[in-house]
């Protein structure tokens, strides 16, 4: 789907209008290619107080092949650097700023007190000019309810408002995002830090993830993540799920495709061109759950699922006839949990699988005429964070929220409408399909077998929330 | 401050003009007179599955001389209210509804199942219509991390998403909350219930609050429940913190009165006309926290500290000069943490203390130009978060987070700016100083003591958020 606006405000002609009139001009985002750098440029490394991940950035940075410079708040980096093999310099010695950066990674670890945060403000003080447009900005910290002293929590805790005021000024397709590392996962980053430094999550901005520790190994390939395992995607056969199969597809995996048999011709298409399997199955009827569950024992257990699949039968809760809760309500969550509830029980997942579900924001923040599928999108959170402690060791459930996202349904909303959600976010335009898959892609590596029971909003920081 | 389109809107001509236009129009919001009864109407009461506090209504309904109406979804309510000595009937006995609804109070804590919540569905779809104009309506569900079953996790988290969108489309004043009660803390609802069923929560809507079982008694008086109560409030000489200093005195409290020496006069003023004590002090100089803790020794020990004296210094990060980073986070958070500190170091809090931290949307949601007000105020959030399970036992500490509220502050934004903030909410206007009061008095009212270490956002349910 297309975003006119977008595409006339980059013209020559109407980027000169947009600017006279003193209009927005969205930044065309930069998406993943194959054959990329992780990050095209400079990575600017800055910390604070006495930074505790240093080491294990420094593993990452040059498992990822990126070139990185030493902000003035972080001690030693370059020598550390350079004795790794790592060329990096200072990027800037005096007051004057240092060259263009692709990325800036504060490490905020070591911040134990208020007064230390100082270093945060000046880093990024110096540095935020100097941001290339689709720049990241990572911030990594220590998960506040795990820091043992009250002081530390509550500056821990402070980065979240810093990070999102901060995504919201940067503009310029630039992503803002913290991560809270737990003790002992330190070594486990680069997954995390691939996805959040790509252009793989260019419409996730503003986003809080904890990162625990887990015993996976790392993918042996980073081109190909997820070789050989077998996913499930639901809703596959157009708009996002389609996206989230090929994406799949692309990093290895062997992708089974569901969807309702009226799709069963789109469905084989999008099955064959992935060479996949194709399922059609309409979730909403009771006996689904037990056949999907057939179907993953057949294939020898699978190592994912992912639940796209879902409608929206919008009304106010005066004018909505019951048919219109009851069948929301079953194919948006009383079909996810079957589905996971009879593959657990018959045993059909891989010791280390991985569930996405997909929730939105409607169900973070509410919407007017979606109190069925608002509920149902809640009780999809409710699924992940209730299941994530209970699921054998090893596997982990997560949901992705969407917000406003290009596809045909959102380009059947009344223009008005369609145009305010499009650009009440902090990257000025909708997300693609395949913003949403790469994300679930990244849920889906074995690399991030450490984030469990959460929930990543792929909205491009929309302003609505709770 | 006054709301210049609100009043415009609902005078005749305005009506009128704004109705031809299409232009919305505001409520004028119902606020707390003495006198008035907590409910100024009927509610209705309704339930799915098998509810769980039923009794614990009926006995706050009784104590509060509301009149009650059965939804056909509850069982036995009549009946049961009868024996009691209420009055109540059903409020429906066919398709067409009873009549006009003050409140709708849906105890979900019976839901097991998400297809037992289509009792929540029915219950709304039938009642939403009837209720009037600044009407309340409370889901009353259990705390999704404390349900022993993964099922009844989903739908009790699912209520959120409801909630929330129910609250975005009942417009004309109506606020709508989700209030989760802990097994063990049934019989604790009435001073919850009354909050928000009553004018005082005029401009909270959207929220989530949960409610923990406590052993503080409930107050002899509902007229003045602080009556006897030391509080300090900082920042008390003008604008929020005035109101909050004045409304703790309404309901009985001895307010001691903190503001800058600069400001003494004003301060002054306050406490003489409040019968209160005015305490000249810069919060921002490091001897404060000593002197304040004096200050409550010498009074014997305070039952309550209000953390609302703030600054803004907004600047995008880039333009930020280092003083306006560090004057804001020493006013905004050292000094409450090191007010809090001293104040418990030196035994100077009584043992049910209460101490409020005013945090803000910003502080949630983050926003431009506000970095390092964000930061201070996320940091709020999470001095909250980290105190209160380290407090001794029977206190608590919880933050009220302000969206637009009309005062001098705001007054001063640019028009156009003022204007978004003010509308974008489900309430259609910005809140007023009170409705933070009133907030903050709940809080520390005796029977708020199951609160804890919770942030209440009083923004009229604003759009803005995570």
């Amino acid at each position: 789907m297309s975003d006119a606006y977008l595409n006339f405000a980059n013209s020559a002609f109407g980027a000169r209008l947009a600017g006279m009139l003193g209009l927005p001009r969205p930044v065309p985002l930069e998406r993943f290619e194959a054959g990329q750098p992780v990050v095209a440029g400079d990575v600017l490394v800055g910390a604070g107080g006495t930074p505790e991940l240093l080491p294990a950035l420094l593993a990452a940075f040059r498992a990822m092949r990126a070139a990185t410079v030493a902000h003035r708040s972080v001690q030693g980096w370059t020598a550390m650097a350079n004795q790794a093999g790592l060329m990096s310099g200072l990027w800037s010695t005096g007051e004057q700023p240092g060259g263009p950066l692709k990325a800036v990674v504060f490490d905020a670890t070591g911040l134990a007190t208020v007064a230390q945060a100082e270093a945060l403000y000046q880093c990024f003080h110096d540095a935020v000019r100097s941001l290339q447009s689709c720049g990241r900005v990572l911030v990594l910290g220590r998960p506040p309810e795990a820091c043992p002293v009250a002081e530390q929590a509550t500056v821990q805790r402070a980065l979240e408002g810093f990070v999102k005021s901060l995504a919201k000024e940067v503009k310029r397709g630039i992503a803002v995002q913290l991560v809270y590392v737990a003790p002992g996962a330190e070594a486990q980053l680069e997954g995390t830090l691939r996805f959040f430094l790509s252009p793989r999550s260019a419409y996730v901005s503003g986003q809080v993830v904890r990162l625990a520790p887990f015993e996976a190994p790392a993918p042996s390939d980073w081109v190909q993540p997820l070789a050989g395992k077998k996913i499930l995607v639901t809703g596959a056969a157009r708009g996002i799920g389609a996206a989230i199969a090929e994406t799949l597809a692309r990093d290895g995996a062997q992708v089974v495709c569901l969807d309702v048999p009226q799709a069963q011709d789109a469905l084989q298409a999008v099955a064959e061109r992935l060479q996949g399997r194709a399922l059609a199955l309409d979730i909403a009827d009771p006996a689904a759950a037990g056949q999907i569950a057939q179907a993953a024992l057949a294939d020898g257990g699978w190592d994912g699922v992912v639940h796209n699949a879902g409608i929206t039968r919008d009304k106010t809760i005066a004018k909505m006839p019951p048919h219109l809760w009851q069948t929301l309500v079953q194919v948006n969550l009383v079909a996810q949990q079957a589905i996971n509830q009879a593959l657990l029980e018959r045993g059909a997942l891989q010791p280390q699988a991985r569930l996405v579900c997909v929730s939105s924001i409607s169900g973070i923040a509410g919407n007017l005429g979606q109190t069925n599928y608002a509920f149902s999108k809640a009780g999809v959170i409710g699924l992940v964070h209730s299941q994530a402690p209970r699921l054998p060791r090893g596997m982990a459930i997560n949901a992705v929220a969407p917000g406003f996202i290009e596809t045909q349904m959102t380009a059947a909303i009344p223009l008005a409408i369609r145009e305010a959600g499009r650009r009440m976010n902090s990257m000025g335009q909708g997300g693609q399909p395949v913003d949403v898959a790469e994300t679930i892609a990244w849920l889906l590596s074995p690399a991030s077998q450490g984030v469990n029971g959460q929930v990543v909003r792929v909205c491009g920081q929309s302003l609505l929330g709770a």
